[in-house]
């Protein structure tokens, strides 16, 4: 059969990868495919640079033009991230007739509906499994593998620089800012570390989870987006000593009145399988009612795992290159015409249970008033904790654990209660989820 | 689009529940698959016995051929089980040019190769995601999402009868006998315990893993096959006191010199995600040369899990019914005539670690005896342990951790312990595993 020519645009780790992987595994590769795949085209910035890759057989050029209008190039693969530049080659190579992969999450989560749109019209495919946790393939087994199920929760790992922060901070009780600066020279962090710390990246990838997961339209500027910076070694500490541990989640929820999309710090039973992926790893836990939970876990980045979504998407494309268009797998796994508007909630909206930490005045009666005011807004207690003051404080740590209740009402009770003479500093507010 | 027409073989446990998935998500599934499914006929055993799904849209029939050779029929469920009728049918089903989904494992290990041919022949598909872990879409993740990987590595909890007994046993310290009992009471154990406890259950799941991740064909004839029920809870509590848990695990290993295909009790580290995998729950670790390590978790067993694989599969068709049948996804992954016969290795070449447990007199000198004995065979030891006498004992258990090495020269270095004066009883001999 004939082979399936590829053009790739940007050769940095993960294009230098992908290279590598079609090169290295490519008996492998055809004996899965039924045909040759061959990158015959790449654009890169500096054309001097010192190659990730064996390029002795592909045309370089610093025209990623060049790529997206070659006229043998079957498959566009971009890898230049970021979202103007990108856009507009994505959709030049789709009004070319090209087929798409992709590995840029920002670009999918903020342009994806106007690009499969494009791509629905010339019938082309656009795939994207590398943009959320590398080589998990999570995007395939929620569209495909989970397609007979009503899905109600999706709750992930997907930002493994995030992690690993969180990892370290809890394994050797050393605060975010110095973990930051490690991560950063071992090169897990940016330089501007804002897009993982802050949880944007984890948001563009929740974004696509979220849609592929219930069938509704991409929609990145209504996910609720909080970070790990502000994080204590103190909570860290005290959430393992409840039975929890601190996780940075990417949560995706369903129920009959609307969906909460939400991304930040959760407090996890320390014995759930996802409570235990370390470091730079990801995982997504997904929730049928047919299949119950799943979990799938595995490496979210780096050149290699990053690769392996990329070139499995080749493949998926390859095999699929003369089909009826029509008879793909929709891009986000419902048919075009079947996406719902459902609605999405506000924050004061969101259900979960809450872990609280109060400093307050050593003093009698404190506890009560504290207590009257959750029982004020008819929030059930799970957990109560007090402890000692620390050496020097002149105030004690108060900690409740609600049961699943309104955010709305726990901020009200919180408000109330930072008017209280005796309560001292601002809280802390860590939402809980179960996961069962 | 013209809707996809389903039969189904049997409305069992697994036929009820697909049944009941197919109608209670129809809307949903329909949004995916952009055509409806429904299901028109399906043979039962008994007409009058009470079912497990609505019936009343759907013909019954006693007479299986029936099913297969219905005019309207798109896609023949196969769910009867066992492998005589089940083989005909299905055979029969694709002769018809019928696409067929099947959760028969027996199926597919036994007769696979024969049926992906006649399949392969008439341009039908035969899948049968459901035939290993339940709703995991495992086959998925292998086939297409490490389409682009060398894996050289599956090693999986792939049965929940046995990993709920092993679980059982560790967290209560109840012996094996007592917890079949029990599996079976509850229902997770068949009246004959044999396919699950004896490993035959999950040799045969293996021999599909293996061949999807490898590209061989399937020869569940060379999987060697151990069971749990010679376990006893002295080793499960030494080998937690070692670090270790006990899981029966199949393992599929590939490198230069051949395949490993076994399934076995194993010691894994506990601090492992898969170690962690409890009660009926299933796990497959794969591991890829781009992707690194993935772990792939869910409900391996029950109407609902099964049914969602089922369900996924016939999606799967009815997306491809009008695709080219040459571009679709191999059945084993791998083109057929690019299916390797790779060598696979005899029990005395297998290579990993092993935990052996010894009783022996409590007398000087025995301990050197026995190390003499394994650095004879070249055999290195990572760990030694002597246990004090239990009360009532006059021996002692003198346990051996060895590092990697091939079971050929373990058995040489047992045999000539066992022939040792001061050596007391049966070996116990378990593999390690370290699963990094």
């Amino acid at each position: 059969m004939k082979s399936i020519k590829v053009g790739i645009l940007g050769l940095g780790t993960v294009g230098g990868g992908t290279a590598n992987v079609l090169q290295r595994n490519a008996a492998e590769i055809t004996r899965r495919a039924g045909r040759d795949i061959e990158v015959i085209i790449a654009s890169v910035r500096d054309l001097t640079r010192e190659r990730r890759c064996d390029c002795s057989s592909l045309h370089l050029t610093t025209d990623p033009a060049e790529v997206v209008n070659h006229p043998d190039v079957d498959i566009v693969v971009e890898l230049i991230g970021g979202e103007t530049q990108a856009k507009d080659l994505v959709l030049q190579a789709i009004d070319n007739g090209k087929h798409v992969v992709t590995a840029n999450k920002a670009l999918i989560a903020l342009h994806g509906n106007e690009i499969f749109a494009a791509a629905q019209e010339e019938g082309v495919s656009v795939l994207f499994e590398a943009a959320v946790a590398g080589g998990i393939s999570i995007i395939k087994s929620i569209r495909e593998g989970m397609a007979g199920n009503r899905i109600d929760l999706v709750a992930g790992i997907i930002n493994g620089t995030g992690n690993f922060i969180l990892t370290e901070m809890r394994d050797k009780g050393r605060p975010f800012a110095e973990v930051l600066t490690e991560a950063q020279a071992l090169g897990y962090a940016e330089a501007d570390p804002t897009f993982d710390v802050e949880g944007i990246d984890a948001a563009h990838k929740l974004t696509i989870l979220a849609s592929i997961a219930f069938g509704i339209p991409l929609q990145f500027e209504n996910v609720y987006t909080e970070g790990i910076s502000e994080l204590s070694l103190t909570d860290v500490a005290y959430a393992e000593e409840l039975g929890y541990r601190i996780k940075h989640l990417g949560i995706a929820k369903a129920d009959a009145s609307g969906v909460e999309l939400r991304v930040h710090p959760t407090l996890i039973p320390a014995k759930r399988l996802i409570a235990n992926v370390n470091g730079v790893m990801n995982a997504v836990m997904v929730r049928g009612d047919a299949v119950g939970n799943t979990l799938h876990y595995g490496a979210g980045a780096g050149a290699e795992p990053t690769a392996s979504a990329v070139v499995a998407d080749i493949v998926d494309v390859a095999r699929t290159i003369t089909a009826d268009p029509h008879s793909r797998v929709p891009h986000l796994a419902f048919q075009p015409d079947a996406l719902a508007n459902l609605p999405i909630k506000a924050q004061d909206e969101f259900k979960c249970a809450y872990y609280l930490r109060f400093e307050v005045n050593d003093v009698a009666g404190v506890m009560s008033q504290l207590s009257a005011q959750f029982a004020d807004q008819d929030i059930s207690i799970e957990a109560i904790t007090q402890k000692e003051p620390q050496p020097g404080d002149d105030f004690v740590s108060v900690i409740f654990i609600t049961q699943r209740t309104l955010e709305g009402r726990v901020d009200r009770a919180i408000k109330r209660i930072e008017a209280m003479q005796d309560v001292r500093c601002k809280t802390v507010k860590i939402r809980v989820e179960h996961l069962n």
